[in-house]
């Protein structure tokens, strides 16, 4: 079973509220709260090699992300620590604590705990007058992303000078503040590659979604058939995937790209054939 | 080096205030939102034999008794699961869901990954027009705690009668609204046994804890001498250890026994020696 579909599996409990966009939303005093919790662990989460600070940096990235998706802005960050060795907590807190006043949110607490594996929980809150969610695209929609797509899956196939796309992902606050401003009907950041996103967009969409992959904003000085297939399949880029009126496009200040058009026919297609949902997934041995 | 050592490390980063209290605070139109997440796993935190919906329950209900130790509403709650087998999911959920409801609490979202070993991590939001903090002691305040002490060690003691005291924790949200409602001055919860506690509210006021023993509510049917123990140094009860001066004391609808008196001498004694701070803590072998 994947994630998505254990996910899935939770919605008879909880409702499908709480498993439809990147953070739970509760109204509070004439505005929104969005919040989000992410769990990564060493082994899948971390790739090899990088320093305790870069994955703390990680663990505050990956939720301000979500955060940032909901063109929220990021307010407060809580980090639970499960520690193989204590001495770790201090260059984790750094890197966390280097995210979190890079994006103006403050570090304000966590839990610790001693593990076999170093497992990290970031939990953020962010405030909203309005948040986007993935629902609310429309037929005539653009479809865009901001920067580029595929950069981390390059690092991971052996693109070294991507290895900082990959380890210090750069979560887009001020992009999905703007994008909010804007008039963005749906948005959600890209973790597990294009091919995936779109396809959890069409899920809590009536609507379809055509990508043009000539227009797919690539990591450069790739082999543009490895760049397509790292930008629809790859995971760990935090870019920003929304969908806009065209009227509203392009946003002053946003680095984005419009890749295709929100359809009437509920599907994902690339050049007009299916895009299969294909990508980075969390997978259990059956 | 135990968790609150490691704790303590983190002020030089963080800041006194990310570590003083149960939960992080902050302002939010007009009064204050409080966050705490815990991480829970399965060899140290849930005692063998329990359900995978007990471990649910459990795993909300310590983050909500963290929310009640501010004397504040429990809003929404987050639950991160790194999974073991996926078809565990179904039942902790549900056990979530079930406390969640209980406390008026929206189970609002979460993350699921796969871990070598069950770990939990839940986060939990609420809100008060003004929280009680662990800091705010004032000598001649009475020393006071809800319910009774030692009842959760009990049962891991083979009281077996308690069993249920130790793996379905009751967090005090009423009690915990009702003591801020009517000017409690200090306030935190008491899942690390009594001892430790008063040694926590120690660190963070400009006073001392003065307890006489022989008023300690106990387990019913436990010699007096091992309950005492129990109270003072078994981990697992949940309930609040609060100061309040005399003249507000007891509360309206609030079942709470005065133990002893907050002093000048900064210290902590139990019938005028020096109480140790012993407990339950998660250890790291150094």
């Amino acid at each position: 079973m994947d994630e998505r579909a254990l996910i899935r599996s939770l919605v008879p409990v909880l409702g499908a509220a709480a498993t439809a966009d990147d953070c739970a939303t509760i109204q509070h005093g004439g505005e929104w709260l969005v919040l989000s919790t992410d769990m990564l662990h060493e082994t899948t989460d971390f790739p090899a090699g990088m320093t305790d600070r870069e994955i703390g940096w990680m663990a505050a990235a990956v939720t301000i992300s979500d955060i940032a998706a909901m063109g929220a802005r990021p307010v407060a960050l809580l980090l639970a620590t499960g520690l193989d060795r204590p001495e770790r907590l201090a260059g984790i807190t750094a890197g966390a604590l280097e995210c979190c006043r890079f994006y103006g949110c403050d570090l304000a607490g966590g839990d610790t705990d001693a593990h076999t594996e170093l497992t990290i929980v970031s939990t953020g809150l962010g405030t909203a007058v309005r948040p986007v969610r993935r629902s609310g695209a429309r037929p005539g929609d653009l479809i865009c992303v901001t920067g580029y797509l595929g950069g981390a899956q390059a690092a991971l196939s052996g693109y070294d000078r991507f290895w900082e796309r990959l380890i210090a992902p750069r979560p887009r606050v001020a992009a999905g503040l703007a994008l909010n401003e804007a008039g963005a009907t749906a948005m959600m950041d890209i973790s597990d590659g294009l091919a995936l996103t779109l396809h959890d967009m069409l899920a809590v969409n009536g609507c379809g979604f055509a990508v043009e992959t000539a227009r797919l904003p690539l990591p450069e000085g790739v082999p543009e058939g490895e760049g397509r297939e790292f930008a629809l399949y790859g995971g760990g880029d935090f870019e920003l995937l929304f969908t806009v009126p065209p009227e509203h496009f392009p946003v002053t200040g946003v680095d984005a790209t419009a890749i295709g058009l929100v359809v009437d026919e509920q599907d994902v297609t690339a050049d007009g054939a299916p895009l299969p949902a294909r990508g980075y997934m969390h997978l259990w041995k059956e």
